[in-house]
């Protein structure tokens, strides 16, 4: 439930106001080079997007706690923590009868029983992706010919990115963005037919960040409205280069040597400083919720490194399922 | 790789022009009453949206091969079998020197090592997707209040259908389109956080429908030129009834009782009539390819009724596996 | 749950008096020769172990539904469906009242809320392994470099094997046995510690073989009375090669190199032709049952095969989960 | 690799002399109630098997990670980690040349391509099975009508275990061990035919078990001297009791009410006073290697709460499975 990959495989644990969050990696070869040291360029990409934020700072501050030894992998694995330093739980207790709109504070409730921990959203918290990105730091390491790089393209439906956050934090509000990603150097032929194409994978891992609403690979919903003959990428080298590349790189679920493309739709952040509305369960009546704090004026700000980790972890278990129908008997 | 699933699994298996194509569903509770008459309607959905297609005719008759003793499930792996009636294989033997655009010829020769059976697009077919719809019907049966309902709303960019498709044939082109789903009946707790969520799995699944380009849940792409103001559901009831639903009826993975929604985006058949370019792989050079026979002008409006299919088989395995998060200790 | 394996995946399906048994063999490499006679030698080893059996005789003809092309297999899943061609199933009429003792009539039953197929043992028959010595055969074309062996090496408590069967027979009784494997060529390096232990994915595949009772590694029981200083295996020289092999090959979980040794317990056919009490549910008293028809004397004697292909099974999957370890990075 | 369930699912990782061992449990119902202190008893079982053993004493204090809010589990993963407190890893410099007889020395070092952390066996060590006798605590809390128990009924060939354990320590030597589980208030129908039989999945937690050789059900490897008409056992009531238990309360690989009964074969401590030989790697000749430091003269003594551990893993697991076929349509 909480794991994927079928060799290179992850499973996260943790919350947003408990001892703190973390991932083990199982199914990493031996023989890769880590330390504390190479996780902070990406984690602090995943910091730096949170303008207009909460004043939580988390140092992230990585703890190796198995499955390296000599500053290598050993093949064992890999558990790395984040201890929570900074939460104020007292925030929080007042949503135990009131479940913010847009938050899984309800369907977390019900499903759990009452028993979940809902301080900070608990193991729903988007903190937890902080574990991700360590895992996909690890992944980068194992696709050394491999370019994988997501930017923000969009926010609140324009290109001009800052000022649209401005907007929204002097509004009291938030903004959706769009998130694109280019994976550059990929061989022909990862990925399988149906349920293991390179797209389901992909939007399988996607999905797990909070906030993503849709993914299209390629042309994407371009596509709907586009003729057969427009939409054709034409081979015209022995490599399989094609002269455009309205498939994002993969036929069949497949790649097929061209860049892999594709591109995110992220909602906006949930928790706004606005009053709104919501179902008091104590109260039994719709009451006005002021959620405290501040919080991310655009989550989709953060996510650029979340993808890329989430693509690398895809990309990685991909390389590694490959070995085998290579082989030659 | 060909399986999907974790307790209610199903494992494809077939080609385009050898023997045939079968499903296998393993996990099925026992005491569901099936006989081969039921696929009938959704099989003929799928075939009926066939239009300006290929003269090949499949009957699509199911063979019951296992599972099924006096007229119910028993537990035990049910295998259905359709066998291919009406191949000419002829068709295809210039492909294996010109890989079609936006085929999987090319991925599929590249990672099988030449040894894919490139008939028809062989395993790669969407012939492979009518044991996908008889799986559905089964899955279906699991859930006998909840109402899967997909209908094609968009072809060539437009509402009107029936004349885009027309335009098409008269082109000798083809057209993408939009599908969307709607679930009702739902209830509040199907899916996980972060890897499991609802979204994760149906994306996976649906992404195993060959021409899928997108999807997008609730606002989807919409999401992220929204603000938080605009895009938070508020809660209006102890049942968790939302005023809008944006989410598409999931919040943090979870299904919070109100309407499943996503749309897909569903690019332009391949094959066309017109004359394309492609790498000849014997020439060494760019040559014209012409792609024999007729095609379906709009897969789109095929769809339908597999979306159903994948939807059902994603939400009985849910449903099982939810039973157990229930349990009273 | 009918299905084994991670990269190399099998999955059964099928009954004793159905249609048939079949099996789909996922994950296997393109490019493998394969023909329905390949399968003759193992198959008729199967049927040759049928000494003092019932009369039901089975033609083994193997129809491979999918997954070879031009006489190689494809990469995609092939399927094997062995037709029933010779049941009687009017002999089982009573055995839904009677379940046989040491059968699985009565948990069947419950089980599956009596919706199970009866006759002849429906799902649970060792029919079923007549797709398993199948996938075992193509698994055997994967290891070229590698002999697996297996032997009875002893039936009702005696090496005298034929006389043992041949008093069973008169005595209108059924005896047990012992099948020892021996695997010689395998590479130091397969399996991992703990759960994926060559052992714990051994016997995982060896006690779904009908009638196993125990299973033992290298000096296995014997280990029990035996002193660390006689059973530890000294190395001798760079390749690991040890002067004893009590550790039966495997060291952690992993192939050390030497030859891997494992012993199987089977128990004596549960049908046997004295009258037997059991438990009658329609009159609600224990009554005499007589199972009509002849059954094997001694199904040890057809089990060696069978062991071969779970071991050849599980071996496949470990030679192309082991490509990735071996991954200079 | 280092996981194990379906939806009850363990992860585990940690080394010997590396920062500590943990493990992951995924899949626990909300509600459980759960504090520091419910895993003692276990833990301490398994501490006090230890007779004779290393001067090397853990205080195994279990750190609850994730999961549990309010004293109870909240469906979300649970880690618990142990630190280790007491390591010498010059101890073990000597090894990296020098593999240990009947240890992974070897084996890890080929595998892992020489990366393995070998300080004490590193991942190979039986120090992981702490993390495996915590999950087993929670597992045992979700089968309160359950009783597993297990008892170390020889060493060293004798049922005078103090005396043979003794004599074992005097002599410089180690002893191996039958350990014996009995499981009762099981309910009929857990367990798949076939791979997904109860021995199947529980052979396959238990050889990963360190020092297991072999493990029998029921009669075992008696059964093999056994005729049928002795070895079956007679349905005597609705509820399926029988009037003898050579199945061992399995049949068809299914639970069928009646004790579980199974007995495992523990080697001798690899890890012995005496000096032995073994191949160095440094010197390229075989060399006399000295281990130093004293070790547990009989392992067999710790397994009881491990093998019981194991077991509750594999029940907890097939309880929450058996919940979808028993689902009413």
């Amino acid at each position: 439930m909480n794991s994927f990959g079928r060799i290179f495989k992850v499973q996260i644990f943790g919350e947003s106001h408990g001892l703190g969050a973390g991932i083990t990696i199982d199914g990493c070869p031996a023989g890769i080079s880590l330390s504390e040291n190479d996780f902070e360029p990406d984690l602090s990409r995943r910091r730096a997007g949170a303008k207009g934020t909460t004043p939580r700072k988390e140092a992230d501050l990585p703890e190796i706690m198995s499955g390296i030894f000599n500053g290598k992998t050993t093949g064992a694995p890999i558990t790395i923590f984040f201890r929570n330093m900074n939460t104020r739980s007292g925030d929080y207790a007042n949503l135990v009868a009131s479940p913010r709109p847009g938050h899984a504070d309800f369907t977390g409730k019900i499903k759990f029983g009452g028993h979940n921990d809902y301080r900070g959203g608990g193991h729903f918290s988007a903190r937890l992706t902080v574990g991700i990105v360590a895992a996909g730091v690890i992944a980068k390491k194992m696709l050394p010919n491999i370019q994988i790089s997501s930017v923000l393209v969009e926010a609140g439906g324009s290109t001009n990115i800052d000022q649209a956050v401005d907007k929204a934090i002097a509004d009291h509000n938030s903004i959706g963005g769009i998130v694109s990603c280019n994976v550059q150097g990929l061989p022909v032929g990862l990925g399988e037919p149906f349920w293991d194409s390179v797209e389901s994978l992909i939007s399988h891992a996607v999905f797990a960040i909070p906030a993503t609403k849709g993914i299209e690979f390629g042309s994407g919903f371009q596509a709907a409205k586009m003729t057969g003959w427009e939409h054709n990428d034409n081979i015209i080298d022995a490599a399989g280069t094609t002269d455009s590349n309205y498939a994002g790189g993969i036929n069949g679920g497949i790649t097929n040597g061209n860049n892999l493309l594709f591109r995110v739709a992220i909602k906006p952040t949930s928790s706004i400083a606005k009053p709104q509305k919501t179902m008091n369960f104590e109260s039994g009546k719709v009451d006005e919720l002021i959620i405290q704090g501040r919080h991310d004026a655009c989550v989709a700000l953060r996510v650029p490194p979340i993808l890329e980790a989430m693509t690398a972890l895809v990309l990685a278990d991909l390389m590694l399922l490959e070995q085998q129908t290579k082989r030659i008997l």
